[in-house]
């Protein structure tokens, strides 16, 4: 599981850094989330093939979240990309990307299906045999989602060695993999722990920006792999971080104690501080394992 | 005059070139002309003040021309602007920036005028003591609308060696520069040119992008010092160029050379070609004076 960061400052632009959006590769399936203005810029400069997005989810309908979009809905036509497009967003993101396709004259000439949220409650959003996505509903200034991302479990792993000492025909091992007990060709029954091991541990990653600081989200957190979780600010603005609905370095890692996650990636810095070591240094304090997010950066989840 | 180039290459992104936008300083004057994505880093990057724009001009609502505008629109609230911000473009553009702040829950904090176009003949869009901008209507896939931006003739300059020695009182050197014969405290009539000279002439820029090529706009732009004009292909893709209404670099040198401008700037590259000095090398077969525009450029009119 990685996460490449395109983007990760917050809104008021500077010469060298990018809205939020950034991308989860797992189990095959290349996501994206969220997509602040420069977006495809940043796709291009990390060497992230356009054609290997198929869903895009958008927390929220602020400018530093979404105004990329349209761009890169239009750069898929004029790619020639065939395949759908799934985009995952609050309700009036259908009516905003029709409106600017609409009024250039230039729809789209492949499938782009939109998927249009408004529950407050958690919601599945995507599924297949390998990955699930749901929403983490987030208190912002306007409607906003955060996402979760799930491997399922995998196939028991086969002790192949086993196997053939205890004689067992290789048409049952799918059988196997998926936890089965079995017959072997001398009819003894054979216990599944006695040919398999377990399937590496499924990671899961949450993502949660932009909100204030909320321990609602922690039942629906708890025990991530992975947690990315705003920091527009240091406790030194505490003060704005309550009205503009943000956290800070201090409180995402409260959540990330409490949800007992395994790594907090920080992100989301107001461009108000020079060094975003210190976010880190603040964090620490509470949660030992700090990722500070950084454009062009690709995490890792172990 | 300077013109500085933020972006000039076509819509497909690369890593490092930018969409169609440029501000033309002009007598105090600060014009943001298209606004492709992006715009307003590459204001940072290039040290443009932000609140030194008061107008911005939309050729057309295809993306690369204006999917940074409210971007930009809403970094001005941010940045507590207050001073009224006016922007010229093709009807909807109203709409679909209000959508985009309505969905946002961000209104401005400052005055946004918009001036929405939908005729097809030359009209006034600002004018002060200075300056003037007018419209050149071009043929693209959608309206769209080139911008010719005009000095006034400014004050005669005053010989004040000539005023003193013809014993010229000072509460009439404003009327010596605007052109008028005054009378001496000796009660000479004094011939105005002998104490003025001609001011320096009036300099143009044309702005002409996206359009096919399109002799009918020559008595527009006749005698310009500069002009900007679109140059997407070689003639190596004439094929490509009338049916996606673009024009060839010898096609912008054509216009060039029959308006009898001073200067002609090519730009808007289609990102299919690696070496823009190719477009130089096929313009000066029609046209001599031919100045590549490129991102971060900055272009003296003289």
């Amino acid at each position: 599981m990685k996460v490449n960061i395109l983007g990760c400052y917050a809104a008021t632009p500077r010469s060298f850094t990018n809205p939020t959006s950034q991308v989860l590769e797992i189990r095959n399936n290349l996501f994206l989330i969220d997509c602040g203005e420069g977006t495809q810029v940043q796709l291009r400069r990390n060497k992230i093939k356009f054609s290997k997005i198929k869903h895009i989810f958008i927390s929220h309908l602020h400018g530093d979240h979404f105004y990329g979009l349209v761009g890169l809905v239009s750069t898929f036509r004029l790619l020639n990309r065939e395949k759908e497009l799934h985009i995952y967003g609050p309700k009036g993101i259908k009516e905003i990307i029709s409106l600017q396709l609409k009024l250039a004259n230039s729809w789209t000439n492949y499938p782009l299906i939109f998927h249009e949220l408004n529950s407050k409650k958690p919601e599945l959003l995507f599924e297949d045999e390998k990955v699930s996505v749901s929403t983490i509903p987030l208190k912002h200034r306007v409607y906003t989602n955060g996402f979760l991302f799930r491997e399922k479990p995998g196939d028991r792993k086969l002790l192949i060695n086993e196997a053939v000492k205890l004689n067992i025909d290789v048409t049952l091992y799918k059988s196997l993999k998926k936890g089965k007990d079995v017959v072997s060709e001398d009819g003894k029954r054979i216990e599944n722990k006695l040919v398999t091991s377990d399937p590496p541990k499924p990671k899961s990653y949450a993502f949660c920006s932009d909100t204030v600081f909320d321990p609602e989200i922690i039942p629906l957190i708890k025990n991530c792999t992975a947690l990315y979780h705003e920091s527009t600010f240091l406790e030194d603005q505490m003060e704005l971080a309550f009205p503009t609905k943000h956290s800070t370095a201090k409180q995402a890692a409260i959540i990330a104690r409490d949800a007992q996650v395994k790594h907090l990636i920080l992100g989301h810095y107001s461009t108000r501080y020079s060094d975003i070591e210190l976010f880190r240094t603040e964090a620490e304090t509470i949660f030992p394992n700090i990722i500070l997010a950084d454009d062009g950066k690709v995490i890792t989840v172990e």
